[in-house]
Order: C-alpha cells, then sequence, then structure tokens
C-alpha cells in the first residue's frame, strides 16, 4: 500500500455527479463537477499529493477503476452517489483494495429521504463526511495527508 | 422544457426487455420490443410528436442517454424493468432531468412477487401505469400529448 | 359474462370523489366527477361501448352495486378512493365478479403520504393507472376496448 | 341477556357472502346462502333454539343490526366477511353485545393470502371456526346449544 | 367558510357511540349520548355557538354528513369510534372540508389495546382530546370558541 | 388412503395435553384427557367410525405415531398444544400422511398471548376449531364423518 | 393523595419549553412560558385550586420534582416536551406518584415527524391533551377540577 | 433447449470475482479465478461436456451474456458476487433464460453479514452451493452432468 | 477429532426423511432413504472413508447422537429436515461437536415457502448444499474428502 | 404443592448440558455437569433443602419430568439450554406446575447473538440469572431457601 | 483496577430506586432503599469488601459517579432503573470503565410490558440477575466476592 | 444570530467525552479531550473565529448550554456522544437555536454496533463527520470558516 514518490489519491464520484452545477443547486450546490475537481486536485497538490479521479455513472466501471488503480494508491475518496444506498459490488471492490477510504456527501443524507440515510459503504469506509458540499472532498483529501 | 419544433419524447426501456417476444409471454405479451417501439412511434406521430427510443441492460448506460437526452426532450416514457426496484441512480437521473416521467409496466407488477409491488421511481413520477401490456406506451404517448 | 348488442363498462367512483372540482385541485384536478363521467361515457361511446356509472361514500354500497351490475357487464373500471387502502370488501366483491378490473387513480398515490402507495385493490386487478388525471379513465376505457 | 321462552341465536353474514354458490366455489362451496341459512335454522330448531338471521355487505347496517337484536338474542354466530380483517367497529359492536361469540368461516383463513390469517374479532370471540364449509355454522349452533 | 349570524360547530359520534350508557361504563363513562349532546349544546350556546349533532354507525354515513354540512359549519369536533383506526375515506372527507377538526376520544386510547393507539384521523386534525371522557367535547367546543 | 371396514380416524394430542383436568381449568376446562378421550370415541362410534388416540409430550414421537399410523387412517384430528407455534418437523409429517387434518384448540388462541396467535399447522389443514373447549374434538370428528 | 385546604396542582414543563415564546412559534405559539403559567395559575385560582409549577431541561431534575412534590398534590400535568418520546424514568416517576396525571402537548403531536407520535407517558396517564396550544393546559386544570 | 454435439455449460462469475487470489484469501481462498476456471473446465471436458465462462463486474454486462450465450447452453452456472443480493435484473435474465440454474458461493453466504444472507436469485435456481470454495463450482458441474 | 485409520464422517437425517420415496416425490425424489445412504456410504468408500449414518424425527435423539459419535468422527453431513428453522438444541450440538459441518437440502430451500429459505444451522456449518436431490449428500462427501 | 419433611428442588438442564466441561470453555465455564450437580446438591442440603437433578437432550423428556417431579418440589431450578429461545411446550409444562421457577444460563445471554437475547420461558418465572456462571444455580437455591 | 486492602464494589441505583417502599410493593417490595444497601453492606463485609453506594435520578449523575469512582473499585453493582431500557450514555460509561458488572433488576423485567424485556446495558454486563428483589443484589456481590 | 467582533463557535461534548484518553484508545484516539479542545481552539483562532467549549455527562446540562450561549455564537459543533441516539430534547434544543450544526464523532458510527448507525441529531444538523478522529473537529471548524 505504500507509494514511493508522491502519495496519491484516487478520487471517484459516482452517478450523476457529473450533472453538478446543473442538478438541483440548493442540494448539491453551483459549481460543475470540473471545477469541484480543480479544487480538489490544487488542495491535494499543496499538501503534497496526487490525485487520480474519476467519474462513470456505472457500477460496473467504478469496479473496474477501483481494481486498476487502487494499487498505485494510498486511500480512496468516493462520492457514491445512490450507489451509496445498493452498490454492494462497488461495496466489496472498496473493502478488498484494503486502503483507507473517506466517504463523502455534498448534502446531509441524514435530512431528506429516508433510504438516503443508510450507506452500504460507511461499515467499510474510514470516515464519512455529510453535508459539507464540495468542501467535504477538501476535508477528506486533509485528512488523508495526515494519515501516515 | 420548451422545445421547438415537434415536441419529443424519450421512451426508455429497461433490463432484459430487449426480449420481449421471447421472455414468459402470458406475463409480458407475444409482441417484440420492436414491433412495440414501432407501434409506440406511430402514435406519437399521429399526436404531432417525435420519439426518441433506447433499450439497455445496463443502468449506467441509461443514466448516460437520460442525461444526454433530456435536454431535447419534453417528456420521459420509462419502463425500468427490475431497475424499477433498486435503481436509484436511475431515479434521481429521473428527477435531475425535471421532466414530466410516466412509468410503464406491461404487467401488473401488484399482483406478481412482493418485492415487485414496490418502486423507487414512482414517488419522482408523474403517473405509472402498470398491467396494460404494450397498450400502457400508447396512454403514457396519449397523456403527454395533451400536456401544455 | 358476455353481452349481446354493445359491451357494457361498469365505472365505479369510491368516497370522497363526489367532491372532484372542489377537494384539493392541485391534488385531484378542477372537473367535477360530473364533468369527469360525461367526457368518459362519451370516450366510451365513440370505441362502441356503453357505461354504467356510480358513485358511493360507502363500501357497502359498492359491493351491492358490484352484485348487481356486474352481471351484464363485461369490464370495471374503479377508482376506490381511499378504499384502494382498506376496502377488503370492496377487492373480495371485485374478485367475485369475474371481469377485468381497471383501477385508476386521479393522483400519483406513490408520490404521497405512505399508507396511499399500498392497494389492497391491485392484486386482483388487470391492471392499474395513477397519476394521469382525469385522463386516467379514457385510458382505462380506451384499453378495455381493445380486449376481446 | 337471558331470554324467557325459547333461546334465540342471531345469525349474521358480513359481506359477500349474499352471492354464495356464485363466488369461487372450490373455496366457499356450491351451496346458496339461503340453502345455508335453511339448514342453520333447521339444526337450530332440532336443539330447540331459534335464530334471527341477516346479511348485509355493509359494516354499519351489521352494527346496527347488533345493537337492534343482541338485546333478545343468547349468543352471536358471525362470518365477519372480509370485515374479519378490518372491521374494528364490528368488533366493537361484538364486544358491547356482551353475549358469546362464534366467528365462522367457510374456508380456511390460514391456508390463503397472509392478510387473511388474522382477525380483528377473534379476541373477542369465544370461539372460532375455520375451514369446515356450511358444517362450521352448524357446529357453531351445536356449541352454544350446549351453553347454559 | 365564514359564516353569518351564529358560528356553528358540526358534532359527529363514529360507530358505536350511540350506545353509551349501556356499553363498557368503566371505559366510557354512564352518561347516554343524549345526555353528553345536551351538555356539548348547553355549553356551545353558553359561547355563542351552534351545533349540528349527528351519530352513525357507517362510515359512509359520516362522509355523507361532512360533505352535506361542513360548508355552513367553521369547525369539526369528531369520535370517530374505532374508525380512528381505519376510517381513511372518512379521513379524505375531514381534510377535504378544509376546516378545524378537533379528535376526542372518551378513552385514553393510548392506555388500551396497541392498535387503538394509532389514529389515521389525527395527521389532519388540529388537536386531540383523550381520555377526559364526556369532557373532552366541552373542552373541544370551548377551544373552538377561542378560534378566530 | 381409503379403508376397509369402518373409517378411522387418528386422533393426536401434542405435549401438557395429558396434564388436562390439572392445569389451568379456566382456561383448558376442567375433563381430563381421558374423559375427554372417551367422549370423542363415542361419538366417533355413533358416526360409524374408528378411533386411534395418542398422547404424547415429544414432537418426535408425534411424527412417528403419524407416519405410523396415518396408512390406516382416513382423517387426523389433531391439538398440537404448544408445538402449534414452532413444531415445523410436525407440521411436515401431517402435510406428507396426505390426509385431511382438522387442528383443534381448547381455548381460543387468538384472545391470549401473541404468539399463541400464529399456527405452523394451520396452513396444511383443512380446518381449524378454536375456542369450544373439549366439543372442539367433537365437532371435529363430525365434520369428518361426512366427508366422502 | 388528599389535600386538606387548597387541592394543589403540579403542573410539569419538560426541556425546551422555558423557550417558548422565542422557539418556532408556529409549532408552539407566541406567548413566553412565564405568561402562559400566569393563565394556568389564574384559571386555577377561579376553579378554587393551587399550582406548583416547575420547568426543568433535565430528566433527573423532574424525577426529583415528582417524588417531592406529588405528595401535596392531587394531579399532575405535564407537557414532558421530548421526554414524551424516551423518558421512560419520567414514566415512571409519574405512575409511581399515583396521582391523575393530564399530558399536554402545544402542538398536534401526531401531524408533525413520526417519532413525536408516540408518547411513553400515555399509557400510564389519564388523558392527553395534543394541539391547542396553551388553552391544553387550561383544558387541563378545568378537566381536574370536576375530578373528585 | 437441447444442444447437439457437447452439452454446453455457461459459468458466470460476477463482480469482483476477477481479483480472486488477491482478495481476502481467508475467505475467498488463494486460487487465481484463472485457475478455478482451469480446474472447472478441465472437470467438464472430463465430464463431456464444454463451458464457455465469463467474469464482469457489470450488472448489465451479465444481462446481455446471459441473452447472447443462454440459447446455444443447456445450463448455467453463477457466482454473482455481491448482485446476489440485489441484482434483480440479473434474476430476470437467469429466469428468461429457462435452463437449470446453480448458484454459487465460494464462502458461507450464511456465516457472514446479514445482509449476504439473502439471495434474490436463489428462488429461480435449480441449486445453491455454498461455502466450499472452488470446488462449490466443481460440485455444480457434477450435478449438472447427471441432468438429463 | 483426528481419527486413525479411515476418516469417518457421521450421515444425519432430520425428522421425516425417512419417509424419502414416499412424501412429495416432485419436491423430494424418489429414492427411499436407503436408497440414498447406500450411494452415500458407496461415494464415501470410494474415496476411502467410512460413513456412520442414522436418521431420527426427534431433535433430542440427533442431539444425542452426535455428541455420541462426533468424537470419532471428522466431519457431519446433515440434512435437519424442518430442524433446520428452528432446532437451535441441534445447532448448539453441532458447533459443540467442532467438526466441519455440511448441511444438505434435497430441495431448494430458497424457491419455496418464505420460512424454508432460513436455517439455524447454516451460521455454525463449513458450506450448504441445497436443492441437488440425493445428489447433495455426494458432493457434500466429495468435498469433505479434500479436507485435510 | 407444599411438601412435608424437607423442601425439595427440581434441578432441570436442557440439551447439551451435558457437554459442559467439553464444550466451549471460555462460555460455557470448565466444570462438569456432574461437578456443577454436586455444588448445588450440597448448597441446598447446607439449606436444609433436597434436590432432585435431571438433563436431558429432548423437550418432550422434560416436560414429563416436570409433570412427574413437580407435585413432590416447592421450586424448580432450570437451565433450558437452546430451549429458552423456542421452547414453548416446555414453558408451557412449567407453568402448569404452579411453583416458583428460577431460569439460570451460565453464559450472559444478553451478549451473545441476538437471538439468545430472547426466552420464551422468562415471562412465567420467578425470575432469571445469567452470566455467572456456575455460581448462578447457587445463587437460585439460596434464593429459593428464602421463600416462604 | 487492583485495589490495595479491601475489594471496594460500586453498587448504584438508578431513577426512582430511592423511592423503594413506597413505590409498587407487589412489583418491588417493601424494603426501603436504605434497608437494602444495610443488607448488602453487610454482606458485603462478611466476604470481606467495601461498598461504596450511590442512588440518582439522573443518568448524567450516574455517569460522573462512575467515572469518578470506577477507579478505585474492582467491580460495579448497577440497577439502572428505566435507564436500563435507553441509558446509552450510561453504557457507554460502564464499558469504559472496564470493571465487571452485574446488572441487577428487582421484579422480572421478562414478565412486563414488552419494553421492560430489552436492556441496553446487559451486552457490557458481566451477568444479569432479574427478580430476585433485594436478594439479586446479595448475589451479585457473592458473585464478584468469587472473582479473582 | 450575527455576532459583532469575532464570529463564536459553540462547541460541546456529550456524556463520556471528558474521559478521552483514558477510554478505549484504538477506537476514540489517545489524545485527551484538553489537548483536542486545544488544537480546536488554535484553529479556530488563525481562522479568526472564537471559541466557548463546554463537556457534560448531562442531558439537561447540555440543553442549558444551548440556551445560553446560542444567542452570542454563529454556529454550534457538537459530539454528542451516545445522546446521538436517543437525546431528543438536545435535538430540539439544537433546531431552536437556529444556528448551522456540525456533527462531529470521532469513530465510524456506521461500522461499530447497529445502534449506533442512528442519529437522532443529524436529521437537523447542517453537516456530520464521522470516524476522522479529533481531526473531525479541525474539519468542521474550517467548514464554518467558510460559512457566510
Amino acid at each position: 500500500m505504500a507509494s514511493k514518490g508522491l502519495r496519491k489519491i484516487l478520487v471517484l464520484h459516482g452517478p450523476n455527479l457529473n450533472a453538478l452545477g446543473k442538478r438541483n443547486k440548493s442540494v448539491y450546490g453551483s459549481k460543475t463537477l470540473s471545477e469541484v475537481n480543480g479544487l480538489v486536485q490544487q488542495r491535494a497538490r499543496e499538501l503534497g499529493m496526487e490525485t487520480v479521479i474519476h467519474q462513470s455513472n456505472s457500477e460496473g466501471d467504478l469496479v473496474d477503476l477501483i481494481q486498476k488503480e487502487a494499487g498505485g494508491a494510498s486511500a480512496i475518496v468516493i462520492n457514491p452517489g445512490a450507489l451509496t444506498h445498493y452498490g454492494l459490488s462497488l461495496r466489496d471492490a472498496l473493502e478488498d483494495a484494503g486502503l483507507p477510504v473517506i466517504e463523502v456527501h455534498l448534502s446531509n443524507i441524514y435530512a431528506r429521504e429516508p433510504w438516503r440515510a443508510h450507506s452500504v459503504v460507511a461499515p467499510i469506509a474510514r470516515g464519512q463526511i455529510s453535508g459539507l458540499g464540495w468542501r467535504g472532498y477538501i476535508a477528506a483529501v486533509e485528512y488523508l495527508s495526515t494519515e501516515t
């Protein structure tokens, strides 16, 4: 799990997060995914870390990505979108990766529909950040920069 | 949501609906998907509407399709197949689209296995038609033609 | 159950549907029951069918009506109102009638209070149409005109 | 509650039982309600008891009947039909009557749909007979003839 | 909903409440319904209000009464009897009436059988009074006299 | 399953029924099991039937008995005692026997502890008689005498 | 429990009720706790009764208060605030006090979040008044003045 | 469904099974998927059967594969990975295929997290083998070789 | 637990399995228990193992057998029959034995009544084979022959 | 139930308790059942009481024992083993005995699998001691010695 | 955790236990808390142990006490009163203390209201004694005196 | 809610958090509460904010603190300890405060006992941070510094 050179963080966005900036802004904020990714990348660099960032609407693709990229990474930051609530294949891939996982949600999933309050990923995550908007990704990256 | 020229309706078929005409005919009817699509297209044209029709066995593809096609459409008709019961990513994509959604089921999902009686899509749909066979699609198209 | 001459459809409206046009219009629409019935009758006639239409606020009366009228009818269209959720006597009467039943709801019962999302009638219905407003009755009549 | 002269038994049939002989015969048997009533009346007479017999499809009517007739009766035999499962007003009327109640079901309600296996009346009944067909009424009458 | 002249309160009693004074007195008290109604009427008059009072054992009748009488009334006081727990048609009629509703129960419904502790009417009521015996009606009338 | 000569009925009593006459008499009555068996035997004889009667406190023994005796019998009357609620091996043995089964309970199992209201045997029984005391056995025997 | 001289009523307010007049006024009304207490005290005096009134944000304090004050009181009026839903120690203290308890809620707890619809106190209360605002306390006091 | 020439078995592996040999070895064993497939293929050949073997992390792909390959196969062996617990589209595809299905799990899914103990596929499978490691596939192939 | 000489496998059959060949053949197959045992014994011998085989309809006997025989055995194959679903004493005995346990079911317990889909034994078993008929026992024996 | 001469206590051990000293010692302790019984017997004697001690793996036997021995005893100490969780026949036998029952568990049943935390015997017991190892039996005997 | 000199036991009583001797005596016994404490203290002394005893109606106080006193104690005996059922802060404090905890209940909590049958403390306790009245404390002290 | 001069953040720690550094370090970390508070204070100062920090083991105290301090603060950071799961009074106080609330948990509450996975506070919080150890407080403070 150690990485020579810069530590690399795998950042994953699940279904519908590519629509950020367009989908319900009062819930998800007005920044586009590209803007959020830029901020994440910049903060990671300031902290001496690289980022590999992907988004997919397909659970299968996310599993493929984790299998392919986890080997070279030291941690995973993931916003699984609605897969949070039923993506058990994604959960298994994350657990198999053997890396610290920080689960991020833009909105507070505990203040919305009841089914959003249950994450199948959380039990294998190191931590979860919910409701801080795009700053949740930043907080995740900062936390991971202190992990040794 | 307004569309210049002809109104366009996005018609989506979820997993296993490409097997229509082969899969359990007493449940799903004997017409193939191609035949059903032909009837839908024809009725839409009679009512002065265009149709864009897709089928996929993959939830991720359906989300991609909605993100790509919803912008130019004024409504969505969808038979989510078994995704009806767990496809929360699909549900979010449909909600994000901001269009009237009519959910169609060939069979009466309330007269089969208990798990089929719960739709995760229905709470964000305008309406649902269940058990009318292929005519359910026609009814959906006709309803949408009266929406102003 | 066959009928000589015109096919006859029994159209039944359950409790509080006589208040249509007055009760919550954003949910139920602004047409009165009489106007809806007129449209249903007219569409049935165009399709070569007769209609017998009744409304009652009493489950017992609805059961009486089904027992009395089903013999001469070839199908039933019913909006059971709130009886949808607990009217098991009504359900039994409908099943005993041995006719195709189309259950109609003006509003989308799956997008309201949780208790409205369960129909005790649906398991014995041929199909269900929910959320299309008064056009749901028309769709039901059209569907039944194709039944042979 | 005592009655001078002959003991009188109030026999009540709930919704849809007037359709006996027509509704699903493999479940409910082929005798009409009138034939069943005749057999009940005859057996009661043999045992020195009078019967007062009513059927109604309306819960309100059944409550009215119990309030009116229970005073002169010494016991109640009731087949509540589908009200068995939700007729709490009927239940209260039966309890208020203060008489022994025998609940009868033609079919075995424990071998059908799950919701039929719960009776809201049973907790205030003296006993319940289920699945013996019309002979269940006879058994109820015979049991009551031994009550002193 | 405004009423010229005296304010009018619609007072409704559900199933089995006509048996007050006879049914279980340790639970429901020893006054007859007629006596209770007299006290309610008198207190309303003292407070400058008229009352229209009905009792029925039939949910359908209660719905009919609400539809007929609510127009001229400024509030409703209702003891739905056992319909409290399943009378969804009654609930819809009360909500459609658009008036303040006070739900009254003679006994404390939270200290009896578990099923009595759930009211389908309460979510659309202004308030609920339970366990104060006939004085609950008086408290309801007094509360409504202060509503402006 | 047919039997030449007299029809034979297998009567089975489950755990603790050998304590009849001693255990809670207000619930189970004051007759001993031997007295009840005598009455059952006598009534069966009057109706031209033989009885084979056994009691056991062990589920395994009851299964053994059914396997051994069902071959020569034309019906089974069983009071499974507390096995009613969990004796799935007993249930399977009864179903395997392929005979009409009448389930008898001395007390009304629906008016006692909640767990007594669920019978694992009932779904494979022909009928169930509950709360008629020892007369329930008599009613069962009489019913079976009319079976052809 | 009897009290010489004036009857004394213990009035208790639970957590956050000291914030009345500031907290959500559309739910709880605009009067301060001090104003409400003044009205309660005045009405009690008119009816010839004394009041002892306390508020605490701590369940332990409320239990202490009940143990200390109940001896000299003849009844308790309590608005347990959110303790209504989990304050089992408070419930036991109220039951131990052996006095009539009237539970008061300013808002209609049955028309808010689902968890507010369950009171652990209600099963040991004499009655409950919910949704009448501060007038609920007055109604409680008036009811208790008629208790003998 | 019959196949001329050799019988062909479709062997499918769901999400994360391509990571065998790397993922938690104490749970899933130390053989790679390729090694397992080799053993399965060899055993099938010994028994005179062909195998077509696929793995995918995507439910949509698995549905596509079943639709494409089932026509030429006489049975399916599938380890659905985590899709076992929510892959209803996969379930429908398997049922539509109309072939005997053997569901295989490397680990004992009944001795792990509670959610792993429920398979949505099992109700339409012929059989299920759980906890025998890679030998479960061999047992499945051997069973199918005896099917005629 | 090691055994010198031949490895010995304890094979146990629970309630009603002695009726194999007679009980529902479409579910359980047409071989008698004796025939099945012969096949198991033969296959074990081919693989160099001994078998000790017992059947009992009594849970207590099965516990006794496990306590007596487990000491000399190296593994257990058990079909607990209906005890699968409630035989917690059997479960404890199996766990106490400290041997690998393979649970076998002739039918697919996940495709029958819901209560059959839960095994209290499975959480302490090494593996479970369901729905392969008598071949399930053979597969169990073969698996155990590879255990070292 | 009184006994002349020494008071006699019936001590019963359920399934698998004869394996004490061999089964999981970290859970159940290292003493054999014989050693535990010796200590119980000795303590009872010191307190002037006799003991009758039995163990059985069969629920039926335990019921037989209670029926046979309870007459001469003044109290029962029972560790029902796994029957604690489903042995309703045992529960009925214990209740029928009409004696004080102390339920003993060696391990703390509330700190193990969830199903162990529910005892069907506890509601009819005088008391329960859980987690004190063999000293729980001693505590039970000492408690009973003070009962008069 | 070791203690020089005498071993010290922390004895804690939760809400309403200071009312012992006054509150429902048929449930809780007639001794006052002071009398119970005297007996506990005396028995502890006989066994060579010291006791520190506190009662509080406030969960916060109990947590404070545990944090303050646990350091010098070698075990805790606690009757959490109604906090047993929801006092999760108390539970955490007890677990943090790292001492053996014996949970004591005067009454049999499994024979009262259903909500009393669940203890949030029990899963972290060494053992639980329920229903032995004040002798339960003595048994706890005696058990702890044998702990080494 | 505005504050002149520096923005002030109210930081609250619930029950048992004063034991940080002593309680289970592998779960909660090795820093004492005092050390954590120092880090929080320092980071707040760097960001130009003041902090007011309190810990209490009593829910009532926490409610008092919120009522007293919220007026002068612009946001609340709270780790409610075990009150997270049942502290509804705390929840109401937080909601009444009308400030942004960030809920912090040192450990990942979704990877522990099931009851820890439900927060009654979360639905009224702006966001929640779980499992980041003491850095969760820092992330909360940093997030709040960007709120305008």
